[in-house]
């Protein structure tokens, strides 16, 4: 039971996450209490104990690798501390400072450009120099199982602007990770020592609104589009986790070779991706041979100017696509080659996504479309 | 001496600050602390003792109003509770949970569009129709007297990107108004009900490094030639102070009429601002006449689809530019032509803004550039 075999929630994996008011961690069917493991892992329960990880990710890596490490070690010892994970309400994990969404998936980049630009490759120039990147809405990130109300906005019909439900709402698969160790002002994180900044990964749906967000991004880009809701999954696979299952892809290829402040290990987590649409499956992608641009990369670029990261602060990957768009599309917006060839998302629609290697896995990210 | 005669912080004005980790109102020369006062007030002290003004902005309008109005009925009472104001090290006021940055100064927008886009009024089509805003970076607000580094970032040198030191270092004079009091999800905030959300206005300078933003912001917008330092001034100047400075501009003239859900009151406060570089008066311009579209139209906007606002939450104006590009740019990419008829910051240069109407103003926002 406590080895958890056939689950995501491996005891090789130990995701952390929040619910009532506490940190848990997930392992198999069940999930262990930290407040009340706290006495056996020598750990103060006030880091353990509130709305969010946030304590934990104060206390530093030591005490977050500490606990993993202790409860792999002795699973049994932990047995009065869990509880039933069905029962869980799951909660935001982390206090999302500012939220970086990226651009990294450079066959959505590539599909989305052909769409408005035909006769291109897609890309714009800067795009094999620059990890491209904007910053979303922290304060609308909301934890997978809330609905996900159709948003009203500005779209254009007959050429004039009305306000109106979206008519073009669609999902957008997205890998995540959190900030865990901060930096100082002026003071850039280097390429290779981006992970022992990082806390972990989450899966990210970046929902967008497409006819707003077309009508809306000159000059400045997204905002409405995107700002009404981006989900996250609950439990967060630490770096730890993932690290035996680094694989280099597509970022090992980089072509022209990045500036030299971007030149570092090109590995990243080798997971395959999903996305169910009402129970269809209509996206199988894997990361590696789809992200140009590596979370760590990501890291060292938005640092390099001096600015600062937080901890708990999140840089989402980009859309997740693969070359086959009508299998491997980590968006309708490509998969229906905007609307064109396929319907967006219908009221009622559930839409889960998954990542998944080995005995790691993040359990799911659910939303469920309701109406505007 | 307590009626601060000539003083932008009149007793009209009584605007909130932080230092020495506690609320502040300042008062011509002086400055009262809150947690001194607060037994005077019948304020619970830890509403007021606290890194930001959090505290007091949950606390609600009733009690923001409260504390100026008995203040400003009786201040020689209030003389035990007084300290030298010149004596505080400003902190930032508030928690920023979110950034947005406008787009509303319409001569700021169209002078920049005419750079790009030569022979065009530079506006894109959309402009007219919606309040455009992009994200900014919160984590790196820094509040006034901040030394701004100058950043470093990718910038094109003969066509090709290297990492440089940004040679188009900017200012960008901005108003911004901070939120008192957030919404619910999905329940967006009616345009004439907008004000009813807001605390009070600071000053911004969203310094800006020009190179770097114009080789990234292809197709997402600005990010780090953004996202390295926004300065704000330490003194918010509440609705209330700036409510009998209010005046019909040009949001009044907005042609065509904007949707339903952005018709409202257009009046904005009657603010003077003003820029020296070095000591050197380099901008003077009035709001009224430049912003097209008001605070309460971008709340309005910004929650439209459903989004969340929280306390603290920051929305800037956009640049404030007059009509004369040589006296009335908010900033140096306008009043330079991009470089082309003058220079961008120096190492050294100190910016300081300022906005004041009659005896209410914010006292200077000072930022100082030093070496990359």
């Amino acid at each position: 039971v406590i080895a958890a075999e056939g689950s995501p929630f491996s005891l090789a994996n130990l995701p952390f996450g929040v619910a009532r008011g506490r940190a848990h961690l997930a392992l198999g069917e069940r999930a262990i209490d930290l407040v009340e493991a706290a006495p056996l892992l020598d750990l103060d329960p006030s880091i353990v104990d509130g709305r969010r990880l946030d304590g934990l990710l104060a206390a530093g890596p030591a005490t977050w690798r500490g606990v993993r490490a202790a409860i792999q070690e002795d699973p049994e010892r932990f047995e009065p501390a869990m509880v039933d994970r069905a029962s869980l309400h799951m909660e935001l994990p982390v206090t999302i400072g500012d939220y970086v969404d990226g651009y990294g998936g450079i066959h959505h980049a590539s599909t989305c450009g052909q769409i408005f630009r035909p006769d291109t490759d897609g890309l714009t120039p800067n795009y094999r120099s620059v990890p491209v990147a904007y910053h979303g809405r922290s304060g609308t990130i909301v934890v997978s199982g809330t609905d996900i109300r159709r948003p009203a906005g500005q779209v254009l019909v007959d050429g004039a602007p009305v306000l109106a439900p979206t008519a073009m709402l669609d999902f957008e698969l997205e890998l995540g990770v959190i900030v865990g160790v901060g930096n100082e002002p002026g003071r850039p994180i280097p390429v290779d020592r981006a992970d022992e900044h990082l806390f972990g990964y989450v899966l990210v749906n970046d929902w967008s609104a497409r006819d707003v967000q077309a009508w809306e991004s000159m000059p400045l880009g997204p905002y409405l589009g995107k700002s009404f809701a981006t989900s996250i999954s609950p439990w967060v696979i630490t770096i730890d986790a993932l690290a035996p299952h680094r694989v280099v892809g597509l970022a090992g290829e980089q072509d022209p070779p990045p500036l030299s402040y971007l030149r570092g290990d090109p590995a990243v987590p080798d997971l395959h991706l999903s996305v169910d649409v009402d129970g269809e499956r209509v996206t199988d992608v894997d990361l590696a041979p789809s992200l140009y641009w590596t979370a760590a990369q990501q890291l060292a670029h938005a640092t390099v100017n001096g600015a600062t990261v937080r901890p708990g602060d999140l840089f989402a990957s980009g859309t997740i696509s693969g070359t086959d768009r009508l299998t491997q599309s980590g968006s309708l917006l490509e998969r229906t080659w905007r609307g064109t060839e396929g319907r967006f998302l219908q009221d009622g629609d559930v839409v889960v996504m998954d990542g998944r290697v080995g005995d790691v896995g993040f359990g799911g990210l659910t939303g469920r479309i309701v109406e505007a």
